[in-house]
């Protein structure tokens, strides 16, 4: 009960922060870009709401490990905000690239407004993290501000990196499973280590306590992709939120799909055949599982959970937002298969 | 004579500098991806070279700058890189935006590599120029490098922002010479005064100086855009580099476009009414200089650059470098019209 209210608390304060931080940086006279990023954000336009805002995952945990690292998760708000800003920025640029017409239920922004307004929205909520996390002056020292600066810069440029091999990979069917860690690694895991990262740097945690939560961090992501390509092939569409089969149809390169190559069984004989048609979805989705890939990948998300686990018991929370951290793993790791 | 020798050394030193940040920043696996960049900056791929490259004004302007304002010009290299890196970035945006099949006489990235690709490729870049500039922090304090880093992000907000309007007036007929500016104002202005400003700032120069120097890049920026609007409807195709009549094409708000449209009269007539054959572009040229068009952007670009001039004057730019900072902005100005 304590748990929920403290993420009630960071929750919205930080909502109120990402508020701000787009009223008063992005140019007042500009309140088209304004409403594509309030849109984006959930906060207006259809369905606008705490279902379009998405979990604010990325920022409750750079704010709970600033306060799991005995320091005030206040300090910390810049960077929560600038990481919530970039992950909407790769949504937005993602939903391009993936030809994905819908996000959380609504129209994407690219369907919306058009590609060039899209890219460029993304590019100015990109530029809008960077400056927001700038302001950890006020709260930090310059030595912290730069160096947590230079982390999500670098973080950014692995986030591109990650997603070049995602589309590459679009074209290719010679990949195999070691092919997937390293675009998973930049791609999903590599924001969330940061989160993790920020929170103990801006907390000015030692060392050893900084690397142990990133690695914490970046454990929780790897844990969260392949849990998240699961749901892709076998989700529960009312509970995913988007069609729970599309991993079946988009050619995306998930670790089941990986997986079922690498068999070189009927799966793999059919999949690379292509044009795969929505009725064929269902008996291919079983076929996958009859060939091990469901038992493979929930397998793998149980040792990296541990692992996970493992890393955030060396980091020695502390307190209330240290048993959050706990119980905020086992629940983002139990969404529903 | 002696001012080319410097410029071609200046330009020789960024032109290394650009490639080794890619070479050691950017991930050595990915070679395709180092492969959209090199080729996007002009040193691979099918007709690589120096007229591809670009003219490398911006980093010129950072370097100068700063040997003007008596400081070592090696010192604001990062920034100098940084700055070129951003302009590319915003460069491979365009094209996609404006839908650009052409840059510099060669394919754009997007039309060699798919939207996808080269939206990534763009982020990309945007993350490595932040990145290099970090690098600042070994030849300046803290307190610079934080001061050019949150300049540099700001500016990048700026192009998103002058970005916005562009896109937006392509589909506005009641838009007026008031209009022109703003956009302008972001979309190129602002770079060009973040360069000058960077290189003062990096040189330690005092509050007084760097604003000269900031109002002088600004300045610069202005008039340089005003010229090429100019030469985007009565510009010679050989010297150009692309199709010298576009503008009357594309729906690009151009300044001599919005000031035919002001003027109420045959030109705007026809404009309004949309669909301009090629054959009718000559004509239409000639009818919006004969409405006086042509004059007033010559007499605003006069204005402007006796305006960067005196700018530059007050920033008491010294020796060489500052001599060159004069006879750059005179051959920046008189590009052929």
């Amino acid at each position: 009960m304590l748990s929920e209210r403290l993420i009630n608390t960071l929750r919205q304060t930080v909502e109120e922060e990402l508020r701000l931080a787009v009223d008063q940086v992005v140019d007042r006279n500009l309140s088209d870009l304004r409403g594509m990023i309030n849109y984006h954000m959930g906060w207006e336009g259809e369905n606008a709401g705490s279902e379009a805002t998405g979990k604010r995952i990325r920022p409750l945990l750079v704010l709970l490990v600033t306060a799991a690292s005995g320091s005030d998760w206040h300090k910390a708000l810049p960077a929560a905000v600038a990481v919530e800003l970039v992950h909407n920025f790769s949504l937005i640029h993602d939903d391009i690239q993936d030809n994905s017409p819908l996000r959380r239920g609504r129209p994407t922004v690219w369907k919306k407004w058009g590609i060039p307004q899209a890219i460029n929205t993304g590019d100015a909520m990109l530029s809008l993290a960077h400056l927001v996390l700038f302001q950890l002056e006020k709260t930090a020292s310059k030595e912290i501000t730069l160096q947590a600066a230079r982390l999500l810069q670098d973080t950014c440029l692995k986030l591109t990196e990650g997603q070049h091999l995602d589309i590459a990979y679009q074209d290719r069917s010679d990949l195999s499973i070691e092919d997937y860690w390293p675009m998973v690694d930049k791609k999903t895991a590599a924001l969330l280590s940061t989160c993790t990262g920020m929170g103990a740097i801006v907390a000015g945690a030692d060392e050893n306590r900084q690397e142990a939560y990133q690695r914490f961090g970046h454990l929780l992501g790897l844990a969260y992709q392949t849990l998240d390509d699961l749901l892709g092939i076998w989700g529960d569409t009312e509970v995913t939120g988007k069609s729970a089969d599309s991993d079946l149809f988009t050619g995306k390169k998930s670790l089941p799909i990986l997986f079922g190559l690498n068999q070189r069984g009927v799966f793999a004989i059919r999949w690379v055949q292509g044009g795969i048609k929505t009725d064929e979805v269902p008996a291919l989705a079983r076929q996958l599982e009859l060939e091990g890939a469901k038992t493979f990948i929930q397998d793998t998300a149980a040792r990296l959970t541990q692992q996970a686990l493992e890393a955030l018991e060396k980091a020695h929370p502390q307190g209330e937002a240290g048993d959050v951290l706990t119980s905020l793993t086992f629940t983002l790791l139990k969404r529903q298969a």
